[in-house]
């Protein structure tokens, strides 16, 4: 007779204690769709925007980047950080929605669990913001604009780390299907290591550059 | 009659399970006493050996800081990343006795909690290398310098976040008085916390002054 208790829920491990859970209301195609529209809409007008500047190409791109991760960071994972019970939503709302979508390829996120509410809470209150400070910096050409790309960059790695090392330490058994494991859990956050590396690694090289021309300066025009 | 089950320790919360326990074989006077002397000598050793380079003051106190947070990293940390059992040890090392003491202030330690081990690991793993690494691209003058010190202060900034967050989310109550509260898990923390940042804002400075002087290069010059 223990209603409600009941762990009535999609997620593996299935004895995840999820009490007052209410199923996805939306299909996952749907809010994947809602997503990737919305993400879409936003790259298009960053690309437009910029197009207007006097910013190069790689620098427009990469303003499409900041844009679409620093609002990943501010409003999709600065909803979760600040809602643990959103997976007992009844409206239909969408960032519930998401949540209780994506906790099929990792139920940490509907479990509440340390590790990733600490990382979340960290990238959406501290990486979401520098990153729309990114897309700012680079069309103004501000002199920090490297170094706050890459440490933007190196935080989001840090977190990714800290996402899948966490998980093996645990067992790694989060995941309700194996599709579920590889579309979300390993595709969707593999993004955030690649391209974290490669925006790393070009800011490193601009800066080394730059203190290699500053030291060469005497010689070179000599 | 369950022999070497009871949570015969003296860390809080009482009921974390530690089999087969054995206390501290060390006074913490000595332990801390090792730990202090030995960081002396590596200080000491590196402020003589790059007093005879070319190197000034403000790089020289770095490349101890470097050298001792490096050493402590690899050396202690490692020891802890892979060493689950280290409460267990009877025999007196000095590594083991560290993290029985510590433990003491944050009892995550001795319970193998999956955050601590997740920041341990990249800190000791990553971190540590790249901290003995700096001490080189200072020595030595590299132009890659301050971007390193930069990145290993903004993980060494994220590790200490996580481990600071994560305890205040599982309800901060790992201290075994507040003397270890303060002494060991506050105190001994925000070093990690200070200095990384006065680093960070250094690194971040000293760069944007070099894309400042990259820029103005030809109007300066004129």
């Amino acid at each position: 007779m223990a209603a409600g208790a009941a762990p009535l829920h999609p997620y593996i491990p299935a004895d995840l204690h999820l009490p007052d859970y209410v199923p996805n209301l939306l299909p996952w195609t749907t809010i994947l769709g809602i997503y990737g529209t919305a993400s879409v809409i936003v790259v298009a007008l960053v690309w437009l925007i910029s197009g207007r500047s006097k910013v190069v190409k790689t620098d427009r791109v990469l303003m499409c980047w900041w844009a679409f991760t620093g609002l990943t960071h501010t409003i999709l994972e600065g909803y979760y950080a600040f809602s643990p019970e959103f997976y007992k939503d009844k409206t239909g709302f969408f960032l519930a929605e998401v949540w209780k979508e994506y906790s099929k390829g990792d139920s940490r996120y509907a479990g509440r669990d340390t590790a990733i509410v600490t990382v979340e809470g960290i990238t959406a209150v501290l990486e979401g913001p520098f990153c729309l400070l990114a897309v700012y910096a680079i069309a103004t050409k501000k002199s920090y604009s490297y170094i706050l790309q890459f440490a933007i960059s190196l935080g989001q790695l840090y977190g990714t780390f800290v996402y899948f090392i966490a998980a093996v330490l645990d067992g790694d058994n989060f995941a309700a299907s194996t599709l579920h494991y590889y579309g979300y859990y390993v595709l969707l956050n593999s993004f955030w290591l690649l391209i974290p590396t490669l925006i790393s690694i070009r800011c490193w090289r601009k800066i080394c550059a730059s203190f290699d021309a500053q030291s060469q300066k005497k010689t070179k025009r000599g």
